[in-house]
């Protein structure tokens, strides 16, 4: 078993969407977190100080699958001034019966941004209210398209606002999503006033100081917080763990990683305090949003179960349609063409 | 730059070898962990018990290489009675300033093997006595035979015995090492018998009792403990540790995962021990051989300096060569051959 199916970004791109069944997808693997002797280590993260990069290395086993992805998530922030985007990556897929590598996922990070998105569906499903119309983002970058998105498979979401420090990126995400939607989006001139009709806020953005206030906040709305992935990053203002009713992706992470771990910082909340998990919530091990005023408040760090359910989609799909090509690597890969 | 570099293990076999070159890839590696801002992070682990699975991956930034590379080492260990190796395992080698995929090195294990072998030898050049001729080595695999292979490069070896648990496997390796390094080598009957004449000793088995015992040792020796790299592996009897001057790969490493775990973990050292390391002996820093007559010890559990080394030369050597073959991401692989 030397071979390997190698799957580029074009066709990962034409077997995987974001659609119900990506959704449901990583919904299934958030519930094995909570339901399934899961394996998922802590992150390996490798920082490269002078080229402002970093690297994230995930990883999970979930029992019921047959394979197990390892992503390599390289992020280097000068890498706009060269031309070239910041994030980038592959996942490998191992089998979990002989940890053989079954199949190399060249995405450039599509995967990655397809389940962080699905995530953020299986957020609002299983916590803002089910008539839902309206929707604030706060970012106007790619997951921020995404998320929107994403949302209007869950929701019947009739109109959005997007609020973004590039108001003129606000404005172009805004008249992009409304064509591709079908749905009213407008720029917000301010984040709060982005927030005041929304009946979802989802944060998508690399902010390191608090973007969403506390007070801007009515009865009955979810927030889904995406941005914070490292422990520098700070979306939501820490008082909104005061009035809201907070659900993690993984506690052990958000804890380190997450808007937690700013509460956590400013001494707001105990640091061994214990929180439902966004896998518990659709187990029905915990509760959810438990009145229509309720706030629920959603911390996303993204995790390895995502990426082994997204991979393991995928190979699927592959071997279905007999996509990609294989490689014996027993065989010498041959001049270059 | 969707464009990386493809090598499977015949390319890398090709190119890269157990050889003088190799072993000065990897001495320059450990002296830069004792000498330049290194980042290696702690190793990311994942077990699947349930089918006697465990992966590693390992990973370090060395200032000064172009690239650094990613290795994934899964070792699953009842691949043998379904006729597959235990341990493969591919290298993703990344470019150090903007984070993006150069080569997937396809190879196996084996750049792995070189490595490791390769640090037997660094271990031996700058640890054993200048004229060590004779050698034992505890195991009869491929790192056993690959190991006596390493110490004739750096050590006039003239002789050496194989002692394994498996008698004819030991005297089938000696005889086959007889045949390819044109040296003496005898099968041994006993541990203690192995040891008896041995200059340098090498134990590179996945025993988890220990096999080499102090009460064998005697003044001029040099071990290398090669076998352990996890928590429940174990070669060297502790109390050697009273008789011999030590030296770790990594003692961040040694203290979690190598024999200097057991020493710790029977009281006979104390978890804060200082202790030199490899590369700091290399660097002149930390004294090596004392006296003609130490006895020393050299614990290697595996770095991921090592392997970014590695890479990093296959990877100059496969452009200089033009040797296998470039995927655009971007593109579709096509349908399978």
């Amino acid at each position: 078993m030397a071979k390997m199916l190698v799957l580029t970004e074009p066709d990962l791109r034409a077997i995987v969407k974001l659609d119900a069944s990506a959704v449901t997808c990583i919904e299934d693997a958030f519930a094995a977190l909570a339901t399934k002797p899961v394996v998922m280590p802590p992150i390996l993260r490798l920082d490269i100080a002078e080229h402002r990069g970093e690297v994230d290395v995930k990883t999970a086993y979930v029992p019921g699958l047959d394979g197990f992805a390892i992503k390599i998530s390289p992020g280097f922030f000068d890498n706009p001034k060269l031309g070239l985007p910041s994030l980038n990556g592959l996942m490998v897929l191992l089998s979990t019966t002989t940890g053989l590598v079954e199949a190399l996922l060249l995405d450039n990070g599509y995967l990655t941004d397809i389940r962080t998105a699905a995530a953020g569906a299986v957020a609002a499903k299983h916590l803002a209210r089910e008539d839902a119309q309206s929707a604030a983002i706060f970012g106007a970058g790619l997951q921020a398209r995404l998320q929107l998105s994403a949302l209007t498979l869950v929701r019947p979401i009739r109109y959005a606002r997007i609020w973004a420090r590039d108001q003129q990126k606000a404005t172009a995400t805004a008249r992009e999503l409304s064509g591709t939607l079908g749905i009213i989006v407008e720029a917000a001139s301010t984040p709060a006033a982005a927030c005041e009709d929304a009946d979802v806020i989802v944060t998508t953005t690399p902010a390191e100081q608090p973007i969403l206030k506390a007070e801007w906040l009515r009865p009955g709305q979810h927030i889904t917080a995406m941005g914070s992935d490292s422990e520098h990053k700070n979306e939501i203002e820490p008082a909104v763990f005061a009035r809201s009713s907070y659900v993690a992706d993984s506690v052990a992470q958000t804890r380190r990683l997450g808007e937690l771990h700013h509460a956590i910082k400013a001494g707001l909340i105990a640091p061994d305090r214990p929180f439902p998990e966004l896998g518990q919530v659709i187990a029905g091990q915990k509760p959810g949003r438990e009145t229509r005023d309720s706030i629920t408040f959603c911390d996303l760090t993204g995790t390895g179960v995502q990426d082994t359910a997204i991979a393991t989609l995928a190979h699927r799909r592959a071997r279905e349609s007999a996509a990609g090509r294989t490689i014996n690597t027993q065989e010498s890969a041959g001049g270059r063409p």
